[in-house]
């Protein structure tokens, strides 16, 4: 949607508020929004954790702590507009969170309209949405949206059941599915450059296109989140869910028109045609112990949490084919992993070398390249074209250059994935969340995989994965040679 | 060609030495061409003009008192490599320049290898071709080559008859037409943008490019040049040669490879489909009094050496079609003017808006821009790619980008067009020169307006030319407001 809507007012019942997702992403990202007014007037926020040792100023106390650089404002904010409930994680607490609602809203003079953000473990979804339900609290006065959290289940089964007990509850149309890629700006614009450039828009496809690579690199381990970690592993955590729906956006056809019901029927249609990957288009890997930045690092079976038998995959390299038109023979590679070289996500969409006569007999000598398309999600977003021209002298010797744009440059420092979803939350714009049938059609994809054990080929902690993954016949490209 | 070929020791004689060509560019570029050993060994430079007071070292003091700040090396090179001779106007003087050729080449020891550059005006030609053949200089022991400045005749039938003079005693293959916008790097390049590049190749087309348009805008006047320009005018003096030299490497289908042979094909081929113009696609212009860069100038009838009554045009705009399957219904506007607004050369090719309807009902309030390849010829080389992408916030509205690539900033300072060119002659490779059917097929689309007195609208100098050429249907990009 282009015209700006004005948010209305409303609670933003936040559950797992002692998190690190609430008190550093989600808090910090309401405030901003609350600053640039893009939440409605009289808006507040009611934390939910389990401590029962704290109160309202307890709770903000605690907010302020973690956030320390917001400035004096901030503070104001939040004595002003945060509270907090403590609940008991079993949410027997009947009728206890809705009096605090109803109370809250009277207090505020809010109409009803209601936000559940559950910022907690899968395994806490089902009692929290049931307990709502039992109070009543999944219908209101005004509107109600429910928020979540990846994982969205650990296979096609599981996410399944998840929808299933949502749906039990809720309307498809009150669930807001995160996944935070999709709240990038880089990503986003990805439907700007292709269906606002006729440059672009008619490359778009298997007769230009070579191959589309999508790369999340980080450089960190495992950390404290071994225990989600282990259940998880590279293919669940990253690739399933936002690598696939960032392939969704580069492969999907032309939507009808930039509204939520095209988007989505775009975007399902594309997933339903991305054909479920086969053991010999994966490459798992594990890392070893190694070196990041100069400094030494454990292998992930010495990590705290992990045991020494693992083999849960930190390294995921996937080949994936698309059956249609447009995609037919064009291979798209996605891979994700920690503790690589450095940290770096993007998209590469290669082009075919040209075909013209012209400059073949050079090929060589020119040192002609196919162009390329280099989209940057982080750090520093924007993309990169290269191309080539003739350097300067006798002859038609080729040199590769590259046309550089930068969001920072033009538009300054961008707003966090968390606050662009908080705020189509808020305005009740599911254009940038993931559906139901989405979700289910992203897990096909994978399925084959998750019924198998893999056993990961080892690399070493600041290589580029395991030498193995290099038998898929992607050239990934190095984003350190890239960018020069 | 690709590989890099040494220069034969030769002898290279410039008619016309005591000239602004000679004296300011093309010795300049010689010596630039020694400095950077392109030139064979032991090449030597024979200037010939009427002063008949001159000898070697008064030609060499006017040589280096038109050079000031090309250091010492230039002194040494001039003091070592040039001579002068002294030649009546007429050409009468048999078998004196031979004499001293000769004597030349056996002092620098030299196989007998000539280059003839004629740096004079239109008249003088036939007089010096005579005589070169008259004293069987037009043959040598090794080889001959003739380079020859524009005009190349003031219509179609005096082209050809300077070309059958040529070729009464000079074999094409031998002759050397210097355009020197072909001596551009960014012209040259061209070739590489469209032949090496996936991104441009399949978008150079009448799918999907709305219009091309080239502009050559000049801030002077005619200055000291009336003389010549009031016998040629603006389409004479710059869309005849240059932009047509431009526009056919805009619009030619790509060469089987990179040869001479190729590219003459090709080039050939496309001027001769282009549709000769008519009288309702062409604007002409005269400067009347104005301002430049915020002084006063007089109008063009009031200039030194020019009558009140001239109709000269200083101003030509015009609108060609080009009958192919390539470019059917693509108007190519060419323009060319004296005292415009600001310096500058440019071809622009506008790309047709998306067709996609994602965007289409967003059009106005995304501000949905065609894509535009803008290609500076000068000053200040380079390109930009003018795109779209989303601004970040909320909603789907457009912000038009470039990417932006200059020369300078990744080769440094580019050589001068002349410098190329003279290095090509050496060389013997005639893909950056115009051949005899070029030159005919290019005066054959402007012939219509040959044959007709066109009287020119008034502009005010320092404008953008006659409002009247807006009638053409150009969206005529302004490079002011292109470049931010």
């Amino acid at each position: 949607m282009v015209e700006e809507r004005e948010a209305a007012p409303h609670i933003l019942v936040v559950f797992g508020a002692l998190g690190d997702l609430a008190l550093h992403k989600l808090i910090p990202s309401i405030y901003r929004l609350h600053q640039s007014q893009s939440l409605g007037p009289n808006s507040v926020l009611l934390g939910i954790d389990t401590d029962e040792t704290l109160d309202d100023d307890a709770y903000r106390d605690r907010v302020l702590s973690a956030s320390p650089d917001e400035g004096g404002g901030f503070s104001v904010w939040c004595r002003a507009c945060i509270h907090y409930q403590p609940l008991a994680k079993s949410g027997q607490d009947a009728g206890r969170l809705e009096h605090r609602v109803v109370t809250l809203e009277k207090e505020h003079s809010l109409p009803g309209n209601r936000v559940y953000y559950l910022a907690v473990p899968l395994s806490a979804v089902d009692s929290i949405v049931t307990s709502l339900a039992a109070q009543g609290l999944h219908e209101s006065p005004g509107w109600t949206r429910l928020v979540l959290e990846k994982p969205f289940g650990y296979d096609l089964e599981s996410a399944r059941e998840l929808n299933g007990l949502l749906h039990r509850h809720f309307l498809e149309e009150q669930v807001f599915r995160i996944d935070h890629y999709l709240g990038k700006e880089t990503v986003q614009n990805v439907l700007a450059l292709r269906f606002a450039n006729t440059l672009f828009e008619h490359l778009w496809n298997r007769e230009h296109v070579e191959s589309v690579e999508l790369t999340a690199a980080e450089t960190i381990g495992v950390g404290r989140r071994a225990q989600y970690y282990e259940r998880s592993g590279a293919l669940r955590d990253m690739i399933q869910n936002h690598l696939t729906q960032v392939m969704t956006l580069i492969g999907m056809e032309a939507p009808e028109s930039l509204d939520e019901r095209s988007l989505r029927h775009s975007r399902l249609e594309f997933l339903q045609q991305v054909r479920p990957v086969t053991l010999g288009g994966v490459v798992f890997g594990q890392y070893d112990a190694g070196g990041i930045d100069g400094g030494g690092v454990a292998a992930y079976v010495e990590e705290e949490g992990v045991k020494p038998e693992s083999r849960t995959p930190t390294y995921a390299a996937v080949r994936l084919e698309v059956d249609n038109d447009r995609w037919a023979g064009v291979p798209f590679f996605l891979r994700a992993g920690k503790r690589l070289r450095c940290r770096h996500t993007h998209i590469a969409i290669r082009f075919h070398s040209v075909e013209t006569s012209t400059f073949r007999p050079y090929e060589r000598s020119c040192g002609l390249q196919p162009n390329l398309l280099f989209i940057t999600l982080q750090p520093d977003e924007g993309f990169d074209l290269r191309f080539q021209v003739k350097e300067p002298g006798a002859g038609y010797v080729l040199s590769t250059q590259r046309f550089r744009f930068r969001y920072g440059d033009v538009f300054g420092p961008l707003a966090d994935a968390y606050e662009t979803l908080l705020r189509d939350v808020v305005l009740g714009d599911r254009a940038h969340f993931v559906c139901d049938t989405e979700i289910e059609a992203a897990w096909n994809i994978y399925q084959p995989l998750l019924k198998e054990t893999i056993v990961p080929h080892r690399y070493v902690a600041g290589s580029w994965g395991p030498p193995e993954a290099e038998l898929l016949g992607a050239q990934w490209v190095d984003p350190e040679g890239f960018h020069p």
